[in-house]
């Protein structure tokens, strides 16, 4: 999850316990028609316009041996955060709403939740106490949510979820608010053999279970939060244990961190959508000596999405923008520049 | 590096302050007269046996799309130890060399010291003093000879280091000390869709400066040892700082975390050569669904190489060889089973 700031804790509240009165104008739109070229379009759902220009004329320089630009295919390294950048994140990541499931669930096998905080409060919906949660709280819910005593065998948690959650607002299942302009920049980036990863700031094992499926990013390319794992052992047998000790917050700075050890070398490519990807996208941009491209996701849409900004409590986009516009990085303006958001429109 | 056992450090002591009196009967054999059957060899420097059936039928079946035993190309991955696995340990891990030439170095820009241990006794070679160092000690010279104020310019100091130096038993470059079998094992599980990772003890830097170019392992599939990272903000400019805080041992329970960290799936293929690649290989074969192949390098090769076994302080085989034996996994006996130890052999 991003970071929960105070402001953000309040939005948790404000809307999970109530589970939800936001409303959404949604839209079916029909595609727009693309260029008549002739020419494959590989980003059909990208109007014709800087975003997409900006990506088509960085893939194919990188991607030109003749060319100066030229990226060796070992160093096509593209890192992307995942909430409201391949996926909607309003109004609040759907791994809270994950976790506020499963603690209920969680609730049937522990009787004693129903005096003990910050679980009774969840398992009531009792919003008053819910407002006076600290970070802390927050983590154990989550930590609580996901903690297993196999690691191997937490995926079926997520998708069994998966299979019969549907968004709050969309009424929709959550994989199908991936954003289909996104899908089909990473399917153009594989076909330039880049080597695409997941650096978000949601837990690593939420989203190992249905990223690989719904992006056809492999498990080892997913790097997220994490808690601390312990290692089990009976005779022959060793098992991972996940533990409700947060261990890794892979936001902001954490992004850069994770990118230095998990991959230990420069992105090419940075797809974000916040403040928490900021620091990942100057890390790319310092000292780069490879043609570089950073991808601001600009939430513009109130219509088919969720219209928000520099003042919203979750997913903002501030500092970020400012250094973007400056230093002359590509903001896709997803009301203007994409004809068709989800793939089911 | 391994873990530093009392008895490791008293052989870091002994071996490499006085910088060495071990001697090693080195002989160039030929390679191996290997099948007339016109099928063309994978693993040439393998002698028929045990180990290449093994290693062969294996990747046969799981590479065979009819077969029971198939295996998807994204379900394949396989981890190898470094030291002792892919490349000399002995009579220390190289990177113990490494670290001692650097403190050398940078003692030049320290004149401080010369009178502060653990510096002032590696400096002066006093191997008395060096006696009595703990962990802590060997651990501060690690992490002093491996910070860096830009982890992204540190390969340099490495592959610098590497161009000079020379073992000092078997005097030639490390770079030429690692096993041409195994070499040969990766190309071949390449050549059959294996996505190949170190899980070592050594640190990650140092092996991400030379084992991409030595191996064909690309950075981010090599997990290792690890200092605490920072971020360090100047402007819009981000670089990543490695500190001298000891922050993970990839060793025994610790590679088992890491490859759930960075993994996330089961390897199907370990291989090691200590107690400290044990319990990878255990969580391996813990209720693994997938067809999997557990592997020992075996060092009983004295002349050729080192021979060492479970009496050793670095690189014991010994609780690892009884569980091996027991559950019937492959060990390699380097004597018989290898025609060719090293490339230039």
């Amino acid at each position: 999850m991003k970071s929960f700031s105070k402001n953000a804790i309040l939005l948790f509240v404000l809307l999970a316990a109530s589970h939800l009165n936001w409303s959404c104008k949604q839209q079916n739109k029909s595609n727009s028609t693309n260029s008549v070229t002739g020419v494959i379009d590989a980003l059909p759902s990208f109007n014709e316009g800087t975003s997409k220009t900006d990506i088509i004329t960085f893939v194919e320089a990188i991607s030109d041996s003749t060319s100066n630009s030229y990226v060796k295919p070992e160093d096509r390294i593209a890192c992307f955060d995942n909430d409201g950048t391949l996926w909607v994140e309003q109004p609040l990541p759907s791994q809270i709403f994950f976790v506020l499931d499963r603690i209920k669930e969680l609730a049937k096998d522990h009787p004693e939740w129903s005096t003990e905080q910050p679980f009774k409060a969840v398992i009531e919906d009792d919003l008053e106490t819910i407002k006076t949660f600290h970070t802390a709280d927050v983590l154990k819910l989550v930590g609580t949510a996901q903690a297993t005593q196999n690691v191997d065998h937490f995926d079926t948690v997520v998708t069994d979820w998966l299979s019969s959650a549907k968004h709050p607002v969309m009424k929709k299942p959550y994989t199908e608010l991936v954003y289909q302009p996104m899908l089909e920049l990473l399917d153009y980036l594989r076909a330039h053999q880049f080597k695409i990863y997941i650096v978000s700031g949601g837990s690593q094992e939420f989203m190992r279970a249905w990223a690989p499926e719904i992006y056809g990013i492999p498990k080892e390319q997913i790097i997220g939060s994490s808690f601390k794992r312990d290692v089990l052992k009976q005779g022959d047998s060793i098992r991972v244990v996940q533990t409700t000790d947060f261990d890794f917050n892979d936001d902001h700075e954490g992004k850069v961190i994770a990118i230095s050890k998990f991959i230990g070398k420069k992105p090419i490519l940075i797809g974000g959508n916040s403040d928490g990807d900021l620091e990942m996208m100057q890390y790319c941009d310092t000292a780069n000596p490879l043609p570089h491209l950073l991808i601001y996701v600009n939430h513009t849409d109130g219509d088919r999405e969720f219209l928000y900004d520099e003042h919203t409590a979750m997913g903002t986009l501030e500092k970020g923008m400012e250094v973007a516009l400056r230093r002359g990085w590509t903001i896709i303006d997803m009301k203007t520049e994409w004809n068709k958001v989800y793939p089911n429109d």
